[in-house]
């Protein structure tokens, strides 16, 4: 568990400055840092840094997706587009996506979502059990971070899934363990760990995977005040990652 | 999945009458009857019938209690015991027990605890973190089925570890993600599948685990409205498992 | 473990009359006989009965093949070709199809091969341990059955690999323990489980997998004889799976 | 895998000078150095530098043994001794230790050994099937290093068990794929990884395991010759494992 590692973990823009400027020290880099493959595109290895093992680890490492099951990711952001990308790995039968956002939707179904719900009139729920046919979703990612749609997940659920929560929480969440004791379920939690960026280095090396996709904006150094604006109304910019370029 | 067997499952004594009888009809029988060793004790497979395997399956295997690992189990009662003589099948360096009744924390003592809490006090989760050097358990067991119980399990659970809901919960918990979202745990919810009811019968035969020493009481079949009395007054009788003899 | 069952196992057309009738009483069928979903193609259906659970279990989930790891499939005949169709399940980066046949290596790359390698220079090795960097493969799937290719497998294996048999052996292989001790590697044997079948039936259902590609030839039940001959001259025929129609 | 790290792996006492030294230098320490905790025995801590996490990982771990299961270890030396000692941690139904040694099966028997066989008479693997109702060994560890133990091995392994190869090997044995092709096995080898240090570390320091058992003899530095003889007429000595004290 490298995230939680007594002496490492989250350290560089936690415990840290982080790395907006040219240069870094990075502690215990004999074991966090990869050499970048020749002729690799730097945009997609921004992309790895952080959003796709966190949808891969979180989402669907924990999830247990596989080929053939059913997956919901309730979330379209950045990080639940992440793990849709990264889902498809596994050749998954369904992945229904879930948000309020109907361009959000949109862009979840060019990124290989093959149903999506927008869960504005509160029957997410339902539409989801009819489209399984009463079974729920084997792997339900929690991919927004609040007790609603923590708690959608928890009614989606099929017997013997698993609720991966991905959401960074802020309070606590109603558990129905009246309803869920009996249905030989999972709920995980995890702190991105990054030990799959090797296995994610391949997969966007050999072409299986092509994370660019998330990059909708790009600005220098110099404005990255107005980059972090554009990101702030993410819902009027469309924006879903923004890189800034050093120079 | 067994248990939850879309045309079997979970029957007797739930969708048709149950075993309090001389002879009984068993659905799906070819699937789901044992062969009883020669020489077995007639006792022991009563424990192995639905005790055992819930302990083992929801609590130890769900919780994946390993060699030189950490074990809490909230709950002294049968399953809790159940839990504790089955955890003993991997190893692990401590099992803490908890309960409110100082009984049944000497009878964990004896089936093997190696530190028991009283948690009249409220103060069972300090205790254990005092016992684990802050780390908190690998593997907590909620062998109860009340918000109490549980939420202690939440406080108490490792970075990296399991929470395996072993008790049957009649109300909602509160899941606290705001300190969870990032711990790498896992909860885990399983009605017995009885999946290892081969492996626990070698273990019986070989002798590695005596579960004869959870029958407390021993009735016969005309007597077996004093032996739910007894059952239901276990704080006085002191009653684990209560057997009723056919003749 | 369904195929080494004491009491079931491989019966229909082993110890009993096969398949090749109209009707046909399966033995043990309440625990071995799937429904057909409604709207499947019944080509694709026949594929499912043995040679895709075969490439599939034996090959691919032995093989433990992972998103960006290499595969190599020794054999390119029909159990081959079943193992790369559904090793493309976990989004190998590279898939190195190994054979004697120009004509079943071009199919293999139709089938999405991702490099072919003639083995007919005795040359094998070298060429696949070039194509990794000097790796080798992290998947080495043995799907001829003569000790020529098993051996082909050890020299390829990657650190840490597996070599997944799939062949049927006739004779004892050379098994390079000298060189392969200290290198972490697995070799697993396996008789078709049919384990994999819910799950491959939802891949066909959902279009994520083409089985009926496997398809070369149709014969009417009366030319069933022609049918043998075509598929016992694989070499000049080109047959890979050949289909046999009731009426 | 450690082990085999293309910068790291095997060094000491392999690439460089070893440690019979009163000080040594450790390439990579912060990786692979653990600290002492406080009060514990340090002879025991010498059998974890090596011999017990070879036993462990190269035979217990990857033979998978299981609660209830048949284990047997071919060869009784100290690696077949730590075998037979961290197996216990998964509480198999019975372990049957092979040697030609009655020295050395007797020792077994006091470490735990179920049953021990004398392969001198060759009869040693219809004695296995005999012991185990026909059925074989669910997990055989080989822990010689020669061909006939390992295709011992060959012989007395379940349908579905595990062969792990923890003996060096100098020459190739005869893998019998016409006998095992069809019987769900799997054969695996490892060079120690020490990944499981920190697990053995807590096993002994609960008093779990004794690992101090294994040493036999005691030598200053200035007589390490003496020691090395010990070692070398470990039939006569019955030297199991020899400690050095630095002054």
């Amino acid at each position: 568990m490298y995230s939680l590692c007594a002496n490492g973990g989250w350290i560089l823009g936690h415990l840290i400055d982080g790395t907006q400027a040219e240069y870094v020290r990075t502690p215990f880099a004999d074991t966090s840092l990869y050499k970048v493959p020749q002729g690799m595109d730097e945009e997609a290895l921004v992309m790895l840094s952080d959003i796709l093992p966190t949808g891969f680890e979180c989402g669907v490492l924990n999830g247990k997706v596989r080929p053939g099951s059913t997956v919901a990711i309730v979330g379209a952001g950045p990080i639940g587009l992440a793990a849709l990308l990264t889902a498809q790995f596994y050749c998954p039968a369904e992945i229904i996506m879930i948000d309020l956002d109907e361009n959000r939707l949109a862009t979840a179904k060019q990124f290989g979502a093959t149903a999506t719900i927008n869960s504005s009139d509160g029957q997410a729920a339902a539409a989801i059990l009819k489209l399984t046919g009463g079974r729920g979703a084997d792997t339900a990612i929690e991919a927004v971070g609040i007790p609603a749609t923590f708690e959608l997940c928890e009614e989606i659920v099929a017997a013997g899934g698993v609720i991966a929560n991905v959401g960074v929480h802020g309070t606590q969440v109603a558990l129905h363990l009246e309803r869920l004791w009996d249905r030989n379920i999972s709920i995980t939690t995890r702190l991105v760990d990054t030990v799959s960026t090797p296995m994610l280095l391949k997969t966007v090396q050999s072409g299986k995977i092509d994370p660019k996709r998330l990059v909708t904006h790009r600005f220098k150094l110099e404005a990255i005040m107005e980059a972090y604006e554009t990101f702030a109304n993410a819902a009027e910019s469309k924006a879903l990652k923004v890189i800034i370029e050093a120079s």
